[in-house]
Parts: structure tokens; sequence; C-alpha cells
């Protein structure tokens, strides 16, 4: 366990990831990665957006776990149903039932409590993935891609993702840890695909250059299929999907 | 010029595109596009969203042009400065100097007001390509691509695109102008890839899933340049497009 990394007035513990995704973290190391899940299985990070375990001062604040989650959970309900502009503290009160006084606690600003849901949603993936992973590179690949993508148009988890990234764009301390995780992301998707080889400077550009465009197609596709799933189906974003890793799996 | 269209209590006039952008109309059919752009141009619809022209109960409103075109550039700087949850009818009056009563007359919801942003947005857009734009269907493909993706983190028309999906992920009405313009922006860039070729339909299938893979990659590569630069730098965006472009270009 890593020591508390002090951050203006908060601190950020970073967990190393120490097990599962075998075939990613011997080549990514592990060293590098963030990310824990619930019962204390260490995960990857994906979607970028790694766990953190938040302290103030150095040391836990008296958050209630259970009612932590259940604020997440209404916050995960709202911005799902009706956008991230339905949010206020008064909102998520009321859809959790408790005080606002409650909530402010747990979370100063809505931002955070943006945060800490997209946290729960990646948390959730990753533990996800853990149990899916293969010690094949390509496999692992493809499932980790078509996981990313969502299944239903209207995916929860997607759309506090596309709301979260919405703000991310004009609010630096989101942007922050999403680009720290994003980063992360691609470093291990490509010491992933160069597992077992050696490969000049040049080769590994071009590989973390065709990592991060399948990033930007899966993200793409995800707006499509949030937005307008009459031209972009979850069945059609797949097949896209599967002909472009086809194609760079073969090296085309 | 086509009737105008009612839609509830508002209607739609869709003008036909007429002029310009030739290699890609004559395959397309002109009266599928929309799309229209001052000073008497007509113009392709890009980034899917085309300039409409609002009725109420089918008649103008008596709208001041001037004082709905310095609204709309209100809400382009605060959306692009601190994002659409600073937007509010009273900050668009402040930051507009005019009052609330006169944003409420010329847009009825901040919804109103995105999408006119939006409109903006494509119509700049949407002008500049025309006066770029090749009779060579690959060379215009580029064109279009490369114009897309923002050359800067912080340009504002991409940002404004974020927030509109963002919004338009629950927001049927947003959704479905989003929705019917991508749908006609994959059209025309099918029909310009098939320029001069008849294809079965299932060569026409697989190269409307290309095109659409396009679309989904120039959203993810803008969605990472704003909020990523480091990772994702506008040059960066563009290696990996132009990369794309060619395997795709190549028939790879």
């Amino acid at each position: 366990m890593a020591t508390p990394r002090a951050t203006s007035s908060t601190a950020i513990r970073v967990v190393p990831r120490d097990a599962g995704v075998a075939a990613w973290s011997a080549a990514a190391g592990a060293g590098d990665m963030l990310g824990t899940v619930p019962y204390g299985r260490n995960v990857w990070s994906t979607r970028g957006i790694a766990r953190w375990s938040r302290y103030e001062d150095g040391a836990m604040t008296a958050h209630d776990p259970q009612r932590r989650a259940a604020l997440v959970r209404a916050l995960v309900e709202i911005v799902a149903e009706r956008g991230l502009d339905a949010v206020s503290v008064r909102e998520v009160a009321a859809h959790a039932d408790v005080s606002i006084g409650a909530v402010q606690h747990h979370f100063r600003t809505k931002s955070a409590m943006l945060q800490a849901a997209m946290e729960d949603v990646v948390t959730r993936w990753a533990a996800e993935l853990d149990r899916e992973i293969s010690d094949d590179p390509p496999k692992a690949l493809r499932l980790i891609a078509h996981r990313l993508v969502p299944d239903r148009s209207d995916d929860a988890d997607s759309r506090v993702w596309l709301a979260f990234v919405a703000r991310a764009a004009v609010e630096e301390e989101l942007a922050a840890v999403h680009a720290d995780s994003m980063r992360k992301l691609e470093d291990s998707l490509v010491a992933g695909a160069m597992t077992g080889r050696s490969a000049p400077a040049r080769q590994r550009r071009t590989i973390a250059d065709e990592m991060a465009a399948l990033m930007a197609l899966v993200d793409g596709l995800t707006v499509a299929v949030l937005v307008e799933p009459d031209r972009m189906s979850p069945r059609r974003a797949r097949t896209i999907l599967d002909r472009h890793l086809d194609h760079m799996l073969a090296g085309g």
C-alpha cells in the first residue's frame, strides 16, 4: 500500500494493482496501476477513472459508507433519467430520502458527487472485467472494448460517463482525474499489445496510436448509441467495433 | 423551397440544398439535404445538425435577428468557459446585457438556446466547408473529418457540441434533431463514397459502417482533445485520423 499522497487539502491513496489481468499487468508494471474494488480485489482501471480512496487532511472522514453509496446511487439515477442539469444537493437528498446536510457532509460539491458516481461506474466495470479477463491479450482487448460500449441506449453508467466528460471539458479537477487514468489505460493497452515483443520506439508509437484510436472509437460509438440508437444500435456498434479490431489485430 | 412542415406548435422550414459539394450532392439527392447558411448559400449539413428556420405557428415571430445572434454568442461563451451548468436565462441576459424578458422572448427554454447555439456552430462549420470542399470525394472526406476535430482543446464550438450531445442523451427533442441530421450526414458520406459505383446492398452496408466508424472516431477524438489534450493533442488526433482514413480509402 502506498502512502497517502498530498494534493492540496486532500490526499489520494494510490493502491498498486497486484492481481488479475495477468497478461496486461506483467508488461505494464503493476506499480503504475491505480484502482481498487470492494472486497479487497485490485483491478485494472477501465474507462480511465480509477477507484480513489479520498481522505480529508490525510485521515478518513466519518462518512457512512452505506449512506454514501445510497447518495451515489441517487445521483446515478437522476443523471441517467434527467441528466446532470437535474442534479442538485436538494434533489439528491430528496431522491435518497436524507437531509440536505447529510448530502453536504458526504459531498461538498455537485462535481464531487459526479466524480464519486463515475468512480462507482468504473469500479463495477473493472470488477466485471476482472472476472472475465483472459490471458489472451487480443481476446482481452475485445472484451474490454465490447464492455465499454453500452448495450442499451438508456444505459445509466454510460450516461454518467457522458455527463462526466462533458463537465470535465470545462472543469480542471475532473479533467485531471479523467486524463490521468485515460493515460494509464492507454499505457496498459499498449503494454498488453506488446507482451512478449520488444519493439523499437517508432513501432511503440504506432501501437499507442492504434490503442488511442480504439479508445476514441469506443467513446464515439458510446455517444452514438446513447443519443441516436436508431442509427447506431448497440448491435451495429459491436459490428463496427469488431471490424475495427479485426483489421487492427491483423496488423492492417 | 419546401413548405414549412408542422411539428406541434412550431414549423420547420426544410430548405433543399442545391449548390456546392457537387461530388456528394449528385449521389445523395439534393432533396434529402437540410441546411442553409446566411447569405443565401445552401450547404451540406455537417456534424449532423442542420440549420433550421423556426417559425411560431407557421409564421415568423418578431424576433430581432441581431439580438438573437447576440444571445446565442453569449450562450456559446458561457458554455465554452464554464459549461452548460452555468447557463441560465438570468446568466445569458447578464452576459448579453439585455433583460430577462428579452431572452425569454427569443428562447423559451435553456434547451432551445442550446439548440440555437448548436445550429450556429454547424452553420459556421458548413460555410467553411462549402468554401473548401472539392470535387474529389476522398479529399472532401478528409477535409470534413479534419474540420470536425478541434484544433484547440478550448475550442468553443466543440465544447458546445459536447454539451449538446450530453444533454441530448436525456432529452428527446434535442436527440431527435441530432439523430435526424447524423443520419443524413452518414447517408451523404455513403453517397459520396459510392459516387460512380453501383454496389450491391451488402457492400453498401459495409461502406455505411465504415462511414459510421469514421464519424464515431471523429467524435471520440473530439472528446479526448477537449478533455485530455496532454494525451490527445490536436496534432496527434490528426495523425490518428489520417492513418484511419489511409486504411479506409485503401480499402483496408
